[in-house]
């Protein structure tokens, strides 16, 4: 097992093997969610919109620059652009996030209900929240909540806010409610462990808003 | 991966691997379920009844003309064609689909439950609504939900009013209460991710008609 | 896809691939439950108990006559006949059973927990009733529940006794309260086609139990 | 399948293969979670800490004394050995184990989370009780949640007081408040056991607390 910095062909293998793993989870089914890294050279990888998200290979990947410029596209010019680009580069931009995976689980969704409207959920005795970084298990951990837009990038201003308000620092997500939750980590295993956590967590929330 | 039009040997391949990753979630157990997709000269690949569907080969399939008669029977003598073949038929004809796939799960059954004896489901506030062709997530999307009868070839008749009812013009799903679902795509690939979308839809209903 | 009379050597390989099956979908965890197959000569070939179910090879098998005597056992010493053996013989006997499988899933106990310490729970208004040999989706499908006792050779006055009775004709299974079930089928294919159906049927009396 | 006493490289690759298996059922996700198990000269193998424990290979394991002193480390010096080593040290100890595994399992949490704040779980009218070392299934099972601290060394005092307590004595489990559970066997394969035996009693009681 290596945790040395990866190469950018490393990368590339990685985010389609981690969209395989999200597949097998049902994270990205029906061709939704996404995710991207970056490279040594500070671009990123990142998938296509629109395709099914398991069987991605590293030549379908678009290379961006840090606004969301394609530098190179993939050789199949039928494919896009994801439409989160605009929300990973704000994300890997404020937080210095190495990579982003954009999850549409339906625990996100059912986690974002449990806010009943509001701009947060608040996950608390969890030892699970050691699993983000700087997080202990006696934290109150506070998630936003932002609302869900008609198309994805007009979703940017919400999570620009919520990732500059002063209580949601400590976290490694922002949840898009009745569609899903963005979550990153400064590299690319910090972001799987991220995502492992925080649907843990969003489990956790709706197991126990149930009445037992 | 490819995005371009399967040929016919693609098609075949395409129809036993879908049959054993809907195995794989729980659609098609218990022999019930099933797939059909269009080959190039409009004839139709249907799946046989009565056999474990996961274990179907490309031996296996029958071809049918758009009458769901047959115009090629596999080898083994002792396979019989889908109680579906009507119906597949009818939904070919009436929604242009090059692909249908018959779920038998159980989250089908209770979303269609949720209607209570009424003839639809609405399904609203979810960003997955997108994954469907022609919906956007602000839709209240009603999908409609047919009596049960017998025999399959009987429920013809209330799928096909379901398919021509105005209300109805956006899904690409019928529900049959206390059975399954019915749910298709212009080709394989979008009637893979129609099926996704659906059964997260399905769950989704379900979810959030338990008490929280 | 065969549905030929399977050769002794195919029934053998197949009771260890399902055994790898179920313990996949949880239904042989923790080294419970278990399976028969029937050999062309009338033997049956049964499973070893207090062994990790998904592991067992064809070289751990017993071959025993229909009253449960072991006429070859495998060479491993360390193993014991199933538990079981009494109770699949009874079921063999009764039901013409070909293969018996018996399940330790949680949904099995869940399910019987809905008798609420009745002798049966009714199951109706699922097409997946016609998965059972000679049931219709109009059934109200009974399905005997026996009370557990401390070890399993003593459950098998229970069963026999659910076997016997004229209103459980129509199973091919049997419910232990707080333990599991037993289902069977014809031959081994039978036997998984009826053990899909079954577990599909306590997941929706379960499921079906809980407020919506 | 063997039942003979591992040899070290044995043990090694069995522990790297339960931890993927561990991570497939959802028990050790996000890097938590863990596994120790007892070489032939007493010394016992762990994983490390901070890993995503399906990636774990047989260089990354620590080897440590009783008192949960490095033996020898694994040549990746990045490596930390697991938090847990104490606590597993101390049931190897008091409970002759010789492998301890460590789980995250959301059941666990939501089975610890039924005490409602008391210091025990009841488990009963339960088979599958019967997989759990001298336990029948007329027992009305005591498992013991102790209160989560900090940091994982400080569980040593509440596990050591509930492994010494008569009441007990029978478990194979200790479980931790908001946190999850730790599960233990004389050697891999009852661990192994125990392991999905407790992960379904969890689910039972969890399933069983709800209103149906």
């Amino acid at each position: 097992m290596t945790t040395s910095r990866a190469s950018d062909q490393t990368t590339a293998s990685l985010l389609c093997e981690f969209l395989r793993l999200f597949y097998d989870k049902g994270w990205v089914a029906g061709t939704g969610g996404g995710i991207c890294g970056a490279l040594a050279d500070g671009t990123m990888l990142m998938a296509p919109t629109g395709v099914h998200k398991e069987r991605v290979t590293v030549d379908d990947l678009f290379r961006v620059d840090r606004q969301a410029a394609v530098v190179s596209p993939p050789k199949n010019p039928g494919l896009r652009l994801t439409e989160c680009s605009t929300i990973f580069c704000a994300i890997a931009e404020r937080r210095k996030a190495g990579s982003v995976m954009h999850s549409h689980a339906l625990t996100a969704v059912l986690a974002a209900d449990v806010a009943r409207g509001g701009d947060r959920i608040i996950i608390r005795d969890l030892e699970m929240l050691k699993g983000i970084r700087g997080c202990t298990n006696a934290d109150h951990h506070a998630v936003p909540v932002v609302d869900n837009t008609a198309r994805e990038p007009e979703l940017v201003a919400g999570i620009r806010r919520a990732l500059d308000a002063p209580e949601f620092q400590h976290t490694a997500c922002v949840l898009v409610r009745h569609h899903g939750a963005y979550i990153w980590g400064e590299d690319l295993w910090e972001a799987k462990r991220h995502a492992e956590v925080y649907h843990f967590l969003f489990e956790a929330v709706v197991g126990r808003a149930r009445p037992a």
